[in-house]
């Protein structure tokens, strides 16, 4: 993973940060790398994240997976964490095994997936840590129940990543299920190079090791230095575009394929660091499409915003044939690529002319290495940016409240938050 | 359209706006109402747009999509405005006839996509108001190209959608191609209830005539006071909450099918009221799902954001089974929509208990009547909102630089941008 923070420079933008202040950020960068390494070597809760490309057992995810060689379809059903690393990996590369995610409880949506594949040839992995993620747990039951609607003998096709105890646990023991360990110390949003995010890319048949691998290449880059740490220089420099005013971090990655990475990007960063008053909101835009719907406000709207692009440095290219049509004889004969490239340097640059900050992240490819290389320079800066912000990244106290709400109105329990919901202040207009 | 503003007042959350101040800012209401109307009136730029539930010809559209009836697929190469609305309700209302849209110039996406469908089972079309659109032409040549590969007569299986001159009308015109007008004084944003949006429902089997009751149900709506139209409402109060601090507006619909609507409003958002500074910057969220994402950022993080909850009041609904699973019982033997409920509920109120604005927009269903209802409240709000902005809602003069520099760069001629894009200030970090 490269990062070029040229452009996050006070030279070019405003807010923007001098050479100066980054230098000065920089000892703190030291202190940061200093706690962060103490905690790897700890094991401590959330910094073993970063420890995942070394602990990671790829052989024992294989293993797991073997009985699934046959699969057609891999579904994974499991909310936040527990998916959208797996569907990172998917989305990021090509596989004759389909995968989808049961993420939701949208009921259209889940009859909608259920109806389209054929569960015989599906393998389905539940995961939750807890096992008792409301979410997670409603959508396995109504899953296990349309298998038997089919036929299909739920017992043969499932497998459940999960903890030590729980629901989940439980019934892989009564099923004899094969179970895979959600590892200890990693927070959901940080699980992607585990069990959590890579048993799906097993059954996908894709090449798990190069992805700890690229993931291990990142642990190697992190130094007591942001000038020297692509994964830090870009954690330090959000929070120093933070603390001048960039409170919106929109990431924007020049390719399809990494569209679900904004997502878990967009986790990371608002569930690690969003507490205190503090954080900055990610914001999910794809390049070029989005340059046709918000560089406009990215240009010329409040100056309370960086763009984070990433991108491939290359890629299978596609021709754009020749043609006499009048006036586009200029794209005739080139790549899609070529054009798609040309549309990040001119939206890189028009940002600049209009002294709007961004920062750019490239890896080699869109594969298995340079997904394992982006996601973990990606925790990585985020741990740092946790640490600069003195918030504690690996917990997420916030959302409990809602989870007690929901589960009292649904007559889980009783839990004065519940009430709360009857009492909504209303202004309605119709 | 039913619009709850009740949480967005200053007696829940802080930024929060005053039923005093409301009083006020609706006098302003009041006058932008004025001159809306007598934009429409007038047919003027852009407010024409509030005019296409009554001026859209449904039946000519249905008339050129007919030579497509036997398609088994529609693909749309368009991008942002020109793809958004057709997306927006593809994605909302199922059908047997698969939409698919080429949005984007990222070759491995468009060889995938390409790879993917029938194409002499498919009608393309080409969307693009000036008939120029660098994207949108370059697709069309590969797609084209990509026809002729595979033996299909291009000229049988293509319609376009454009202005009264330009490349497309060119070609339209060569080839006796179906052709349909882009209206005037539309911008591609404000597009979905034209030609632009609805060909590709029409092609899908879907009543297009209902998008635009519902449209037209919303019309009836607007009035001189924000109290009395649900439109005027949500933008009035966007505006309100916007100048007291709540510069991210994150669109979180309640139903997986309005992911693209959150798209398509966010596209319309910043294009339209990101200028001179203002406008809020749109953020993308998806409930339930991303209460295990976005969740703790928007209860814990700054208060400089507001939660947009859209959602339908009905749907199918999907039994989840009755289970012996112990801690799980409360779920067995309900809904998956009741347990959707409970958590837009119990998110709704958790988010007003930490005092976050947040504002609840329903309608009855998620079909072709209640998406139209959605989009042109949405349209109306947006123009409303741009009014008390002050700005000119219907340009987007920022995003002309990188267009000049892009083109530049592929040799379309001189253009001083393209040199910019060489002169950038780097600061790389590896």
């Amino acid at each position: 993973m490269r990062v070029d923070l040229g452009n996050a420079l006070d030279t070019v933008a405003a807010p923007g940060v001098s050479r100066d202040a980054l230098d000065r950020l920089d000892e703190r960068v030291a202190d940061a790398h200093e706690r962060i390494e103490a905690g790897r070597e700890n094991h401590e809760h959330g910094y073993a994240a970063l420890n995942l490309p070394e602990t990671t057992d790829a052989d024992e995810i294989r293993t797991a997976v073997e009985p699934f060689a046959d699969a057609e379809t891999v579904l994974t059903v499991g909310i936040g964490g527990s998916a959208l690393g797996a569907a990172t990996l998917a989305r990021g590369l090509d596989s004759d095994v389909d995968a989808y995610f049961l993420d939701n409880v949208d009921p259209e949506h889940v009859s909608a997936l259920l109806d389209g594949i054929s569960l015989s040839d599906t393998a389905i992995n539940v995961v939750s840590r807890s096992g008792t993620t409301a979410e997670t747990l409603a959508n396995f039951l109504v899953v296990r129940d349309a298998m038997a609607s089919e036929g299909v003998d739920w017992t043969e096709r499932t497998f459940v990543t999960t903890g030590e105890d729980g629901n989940l646990r439980t019934l892989a023991e009564r099923h004899d299920l094969p179970a895979l360990a959600v590892p200890d110390g990693v927070p959901g949003r940080f699980s992607v190079l585990s069990t959590v995010g890579l048993a799906c890319a097993a059954i996908q048949g894709r090449d798990i090791d190069a992805v700890l691998a690229g993931a291990r290449a990142e642990v190697d880059r992190l130094a007591g230095s942001l000038f020297e740490s692509p994964a830090y220089a870009y954690g330090a420099a959000c929070y120093a575009l933070d603390e001048r005013g960039a409170g919106v971090n929109a990431m924007m990655p020049y390719a399809e394929s990494l569209e679900t990475f904004a997502e878990w990007f967009a986790q990371l960063w608002a569930e690690s660091l969003g507490k205190d008053g503090l954080g900055q909101t990610p914001a999910r835009a794809l390049g070029a499409t989005d340059q046709h719907s918000q560089l406009q406000l990215y240009r010329a709207g409040p100056r309370d915003k960086m763009v984070t692009f990433v991108r491939p440095a290359d890629r299978d290219d596609r021709a754009i044939p020749e043609t006499d049509l009048p006036g586009l004889e200029y794209l005739g004969g080139r790549n899609l690529g070529t054009l798609l490239d040309a549309e990040f340097g001119a939206t890189e640059a028009s940002l600049a002319a209009s002294g709007r900050p961004n920062v750019r992240v490239e890896i080699d490819r869109i594969d298995e290495y340079g997904l394992g290389e982006l996601c973990y320079g990606m925790e990585a800066a985020c741990v740092l940016a946790g640490e600069l912000y003195g918030v504690e990244t690996f917990v997420q106290p916030a959302v409990e409240w809602g989870k007690r709400a929901a589960r009292g109105l649904l007559g889980g329990g009783d839990f004065e938050e519940a009430e709360a919901v009857a009492e909504k202040t209303t202004l309605e207009v119709e």
